[in-house]
């Protein structure tokens, strides 16, 4: 592929879609972006454009989290994932937009599919922008599902590595115990260099078991029949690509992380978010201030009665999946097709997974009913992050063939 | 006490005593400060000053990191422990020294007992604005030894809450491995008090084994004499009060977590200050770029097998403190009296219990061979912070009888 062709191509699709799937926030000019690919240092990322998230700052351009208290914010330096991506060759072409502080309420961007669907949240435009090949790929945050869910609802491959592998510095905190890096691309090779350049690890193939756990959620019930079917399709593709596919019951030791993590999650948004409390509360959107108002009522002893639960819940994920030589559990990433703009969609199939710090994928499978992406989710290990990428590369071969 | 009496005495110390000690970067006026006082809203922190470590947001003060890069950086807004704390009634009179990037170049602050000793770093300013009595508390960060070290070089009370349960929204990063919120008091009482306008949590006493654990240190051999004094008139006290104090031998988990903990260090902050590497090298130390180069030489592999370490010693450590009943561990805080100025003197006590992300205090016990301040460190179980705190406040009393 000649990169100057894709660029052409993607400043192209801008231009023709950018009023409809509106993925912005800001944007450098055409001009600027053609001649910062002829400056870029020779890297990993050489001939990438990338997207980045309107909570991750960036020295030349403004960083606003989708909050009016933000306008025209400007950062005076790259955030460290941003600073990487450059120095690998890669070149930011803007910043996509967020919902309000990477939480619930919906922005402007729509569906690449249909604009009336959402195209999830919180990492919005990150997710649209790539979908709609706008940008090679763009970064995105996971708190709850922000970014395996817009991956989903947008049909690319979203991945969100091992907490804390990837630097958060220069990205605005929602919550310290849950907040995570990761990163939209079209394809699961495109992720893994993402990952390399970002890690330093290294090309190598990892040895894989070719043994993957399909999981029964403890919200399965939220699971609507297009989700079933992509899952099934998809335990049957890895079956006939030689890979062993094995029922897992879900594990009691994570029957409560779902709460625990609510806890925590509302919990630190009351502190995290004490400036602006009180300084523009009329600035914030009625669903942030109630989450403020839950916060508020969570107690001291049930946030570190919370924290107790997933420090248990993470040592017994990780013993669980090492000890059944698991490259990975196949579970949902979504209920189902993207519902409509006035709600960024459910996180329930992300939560637990966010909160034990596990690095997760979201390969998109199929259609569903209305035509829209579905797809499935693989889990890992905490800092198998190779494994698990590779795990998802053979996943993706084996969807094409037969899904 | 009257606070309006203290704040008189703070800013005529300010006054008489900056050009030597030199704790702060920047600094409200006298009159900006009175008139704070008067508008503060009512909270736990009522006529409290506070000084804030030169890598923390403040919406109304430059946060420049103890770096040129950062010269006149103003943020738009507070971190979420500035707020948290004027929030509570604390009025913020200014920045304190911190070195550059709060890592190991000393920067201009001296030690209040003699101008020229080191106040320790990275948290130098702040350790050094209380122990002068120029401000009633001060935030600091400990990334390996930055809040314990100045404490103990400065003769305060030290505390480093359990990692991540105080927000870092706000503050820059240096390893977001280890980056831990923690503060500055003249004595246990006013830092259990910070613990509850920051937490939430309540004033209720914490039940206590009364059981501590003499720790001998893998580094035991770099402690001086007066560190060996201070650690047995600590434990005569204690057990002169009716603590009682078992001697406990280094657990072998703790033994590699040491290198690990220089392993994640040096990979972290090649990618965390990749913008100011790309950007500003020229306006960084010797010190830093050489910690750079030897970043960039640890492979991904190897940090990945550090943070394995970490995580098991994490397990291995929890359960020693739980099913031993012991509030603390008692162990040296530093070598010895604090060096001369031309280091910030040696975290060999600190990175251990940094990288367990244990809350860990600084008491001051007496004086050493050259009159400045020597004393002792207390380390908890994680989550169990108010229980550290409820053992600090009985040792300090058994302290102040019998040392």
């Amino acid at each position: 592929m000649d990169p100057n062709n894709d660029l052409a191509e993607e400043l192209e699709r801008v231009q023709a879609r950018d009023s409809v799937v509106r993925a912005w926030a800001a944007r450098h000019s055409d001009a600027n972006i053609i001649e910062a690919f002829k400056v870029a240092p020779e890297g990993l990322l050489s001939g990438w454009t990338v997207g980045v998230k309107d909570v991750i700052n960036t020295f030349d351009l403004p960083t606003e989290r989708g909050s009016p208290i933000y306008r025209g914010n400007q950062p005076v330096s790259d955030a460290a994932c941003v600073a990487v991506a450059r120095e690998a060759g890669a070149v930011v072409t803007g910043k996509t937009v967020t919902t309000e502080f990477a939480l619930f309420t919906p922005n402007i961007t729509t569906n690449p599919y249909d604009p009336s669907r959402t195209p999830g949240g919180s990492s919005s435009g990150s997710a649209a922008a790539v979908a709609d090949r706008q940008v090679r790929a763009a970064f995105g945050t996971q708190t709850v599902g922000s970014v395996i869910r817009p991956a989903a609802f947008c049909g690319v491959v979203g991945f969100k590595p091992t907490r804390r592998l990837v630097p958060l510095a220069g990205v605005a905190t929602l919550s310290h115990a849950f907040d995570t890096l990761g990163w939209f691309t079209r394809d699961v090779a495109d992720s893994t260099t993402m990952f390399q350049a970002m890690t330093g690890a290294g090309a190598s193939p990892q040895e894989l078991n070719r043994k993957v756990g399909r999981y029964l959620s403890h919200q399965w019930e939220a699971a609507a029949p297009e989700t079933l079917e992509a899952i099934d399709s998809s335990c049957a593709a890895l079956e006939a690509a030689g890979v062993e596919v094995i029922d897992i019951d879900p594990l009691p030791s994570l029957e409560l992380v779902f709460d625990a993590a609510n806890t925590i999650l509302h919990y630190e948004i009351v502190r995290v978010f004490a400036w602006e409390r009180t300084h523009n509360l009329d600035l914030i959107s009625d669903l942030v201030r109630k989450m403020f108002i839950n916060g508020a009522r969570v107690d001291h002893e049930d946030y570190k009665a919370a924290q107790t639960v997933l420090v248990s819940a993470q040592i017994a994920y990780q013993e669980f999946m090492a000890t059944n030589h698991l490259d990975a559990l196949l579970t949902p990433s979504a209920p189902g097709e993207a519902p409509p703009l006035k709600t960024t969609g459910d996180s329930v199939f992300n939560r637990v997974w966010t909160s034990l710090g596990a690095p997760t994928i979201h390969l998109p499978v199929r259609q569903g009913p209305s035509g829209l992406p579905v797809g499935v989710q693989l889990v890992g290990q905490s800092w198998c992050d190779q494994r698990l990428l590779a795990a998802a590369a053979l996943a993706e071969d084996s969807f094409s063939i037969t899904t």
